[in-house]
């Protein structure tokens, strides 16, 4: 049953341009994917609801928002810890010549738990317990260190450089910039969309675990004496978030999450400060509006052996899906240990001054992963058997699709009328995008909407044209009323608001 | 006095947070630039502007909006013809280790046309005619072609694959994709906005020549057996273009562009078909919205050299920047050559069936540089000697700041009044930017913004608490009116739509 969720998933994105395998005319490698039409509309809906939410409705301090290079030189990623520390161990088949992702492979053969663990421990594992390739049984060969960047270089000469991992470093590398530019004072953030690359062993999952993902990242920059948290914290402190404790994730049966308000999250020490606090319940309303229910929402306290040395804490707020809990945010609490390390390679001084005393800002880090979420709210959008045909119940502000316009019958004035209609709504300034359609009966019309996810259907028929009257058809109720054509862009622009906070 | 210019562009940009070298502080390769909090504004404000235009108020036919991976596998490449194509000559000097554009320097220094050329000829002109290292004079060795794609490998086995080097091979290798998830009918257009790479030798002039750059192309599919065009073209074939024809490129002083409108050009076969006219005529209107005078724009007929075999026409849209004229659009009658090579390598057939005939459709191509016209944007909007301050009289349109709302005074009353206002426009739904500034003089905060290019300035002094209604400056006259609190958002919102077409 849940593989059959995601399956319907992959099939139902192939068949209507969600996503789609990379060169798949050449049989491209694992963990690529394009998005097609209605999958990038409905991409830069979620961007854009994300931007609206965490940058520019955001009055708690400021957020500025940048857009850096994806290739970063060596010296950069150096620094950072990536060239050093940024690598999954594999092994080879003799047999097959398949390449595992070592660790993982222990996991799920052996049932064990070897996160952080070495190459050779890991290596030692194999031989003693005999972990063999499952997919043809040989031998394994070959154990090392993979790296998980992509390396290439630059220019004539051949300078060393990497694609970046994470969309972080280039809010690091410009701290100062922008500080210097904005004239800015502690706390603020900084945000960055874009691409991030990570070269994985064996990627999976459709546009689950790709190796070109895009991310929604915030470093907020705070000072850590005055212990104080953002301006708004009381707006969100109540909050209820459920984590899931260290010590729940050690007991046999994988733990169950506790539930408390985000307030008393820091209060109790289970979050580290405000600033974190902040976001885990920002997200929890985030996600909410999306359609995703709080119970299939958590946020795991990563252990010690799965966090870097210098994290104050990291929480990653995992989604479920059919296929089981998977990360969609990661949530850091990275200190200084960033702008100390760049500040230390490249010379420069990265401290700012806050009323006078010369600090290094601490960072708190939510960092969105764009694709997962598109797929979570794939998962949670879809609906078979209320009617005939699948419904993709999309959250209004996500869908790719706000209105269908739809000529009731093939009679050239209907079919002129709704044309009309069509390039005037095409035309509007607000961010509706709206799709004509006249081919085949009503019925099935309506079907291809719903599958689509569109969430109004307009149609047009003969009293259209002799009162300007269209009906509008709802996704989710199926429920008609009858609008005059005026009032249609206003009514499909706040239609895309219904629910969510004003 | 152009390089004045431009050097005034690049120190705002420094100061302001417009753009600034990738990894600064570790002295980063050249080619690559971040935009900042200001920069990255602009750059979604284009994007959406364009998209605006060029896909959700197209009517003429259907355009689909895709977003693919950046990283293509080798065999996509090699069938595009890009593996064994995509190539600049370069020559490394003996004495300082420069590596030069081989070219670029010959053209330079010998002021000779060499485009097209193979490196064996290249060198024998720099052994006739003695070219050296124009650095320190030094003798030029090592002369190969050099690869313009960044290589990189996949996975723990280590697939050959490359960056992109154009947006467009995406939309082909989706093709099929595309047309049948959409039910697309000839003529319709896909559409993608994203980074493309380049690893040039030798890239300059800031953000003009860059290795990391964003694209915002249109393939347009048509059937090459109708001989039809554009639904909509007679909207705009009265539109007035300039092309440099290849007679008048080859007169000394580099010729004359020649005016005529936009369905002449198709009639007079200067312009191979209707659907690149119509990107022609489209393109000269949208810089024009864009603040490019008509005069600064020309359309280059490339020449036979300077075109791919497979090319039915190629016309640069070139701005006069102060430095020169520049590509910034390039538009290219592509034919069928990439369905066709795709169709052979992959044997996939990617015919599409139109009325009953089996096609492979041909292609016209506008391709937008992004960075490039957000410099343009930048050069033509700056003006100094005006006020006391440097000015971006940006487009309303692309200004990433809509409004600063400023208290006329430090006064507690004015300071929360304003602060108010603020935070209910940051949350307006409307696609409008807002900056809070209460430091310094009301004047250096008029100044502040004039040089950051926001539209509108909003003063709350002692009336607003009395009557709710506050001033509204204008950037590019100064001039004030008085308006209700209550009227703000739609006036910002309108605001940024004056001048542009309906």
């Amino acid at each position: 049953m849940p593989e059959q969720l995601a399956e319907s998933i992959v099939q139902l994105a192939l068949r209507r341009g969600f996503f789609n395998p990379t060169a798949e005319i050449y049989r491209g490698p694992a963990g690529f994917y394009d998005l097609g039409p209605l999958g990038t509309l409905m991409k830069l809906n979620l961007i854009n609801y994300w931007l609206d939410t965490f940058v520019k409705r955001e009055t708690s301090f400021e957020v500025y928002l940048i857009d850096g290079s994806l290739i970063l030189p060596y010296e950069a990623l150096k620094a950072s810890g990536h060239v050093d520390k940024f690598t999954d161990p594999k092994a080879e088949c003799v047999k097959c010549g398949r390449i595992h992702r070592l660790d993982q492979l222990i996991e799920e053969t052996l049932g064990l738990k070897v996160e952080g663990k070495g190459i050779e421990d890991l290596q030692e594992i194999v031989k003693v317990q005999g972990v063999r390739c499952p997919n043809c049984g040989g031998e394994l060969t070959g154990f090392k260190e993979h790296h998980l960047m992509f390396k290439l270089s630059i220019g004539g000469g051949g300078e060393a450089a990497f694609l970046r991992p994470e969309t972080a470093q280039n809010i690091f590398l410009n701290f100062k910039r922008i500080a210097y530019a904005m004239r800015a004072k502690l706390p603020f953030a900084v945000a960055q969309v874009g691409k991030s690359f990570r070269n994985e062993i064996s990627p999976r999952q459709s546009i689950i675990r790709l190796r070109e993902f895009s991310q929604m990242e915030i470093e907020v920059f705070f000072s850590p004496i005055r212990g104080d948290g953002p301006s708004k914290f009381e707006d969100v402190g109540d909050t209820v978030i459920r984590v899931l404790t260290r010590e729940e994730q050690k007991r046999g049966d994988g733990g169950e999450a506790i539930e408390l308000r985000a307030r008393d999250a820091v209060e109790e020490g289970i979050v580290p400060n405000k600033f974190l606090a902040y976001y885990l319940a920002k997200e929890v309303r985030f996600f909410q509006s999306l359609g995703i229910p709080p119970e299939n929402m958590r946020f795991r306290h990563l252990l010690p052996e799965e966090t870097p040395h210098y994290s104050g804490g990291n929480f990653d707020l995992e989604v479920k899906f059919s296929f089981g809990w998977k990360e969609v945010v990661g949530n850091a609490y990275r200190r200084d240990y960033d702008l100390t390390v760049h500040s230390k390679h490249s010379g420069e001084d990265l401290s700012i001054d806050d009323n006078g005393v010369k600090i290094v800002p601490h960072v708190v880090e939510p960092s969105f992963g764009v694709e997962r979420i598109l797929y979570a709210i794939l998962e949670h959008s879809y609906r078979e058997g209320v009617r005939e045909w699948p419904i993709l119940m999309l959250p209004r502000i996500i869908s790719p699709i706000k209105a269908a316009i739809l000529p009731l019958l093939d009679r050239t004035a209907l079919v002129a009328k709704a044309w009309e209609i069509y390039t005037w709504l095409r035309a509007s300034r607000l961010p509706i995008y709206t799709v004509y359609d006249d081919r085949g009966s009503i019925g099935r019309r309506y079907a291809r909407a719903d599958e689509a996810g569109v969430n109004l259907c307009v149609t047009i028929d003969h009293q259209t044209l002799q009162d300007n009257t269209v009906t509008v058809r709802d996704r989710d109720t199926t429920s008609q009323i009858r609008v005059k054509i005026d009032e249609l862009e206003e009514l499909i622009f706040n239609d895309t608001y219904r629910g969510l906070e004003q």
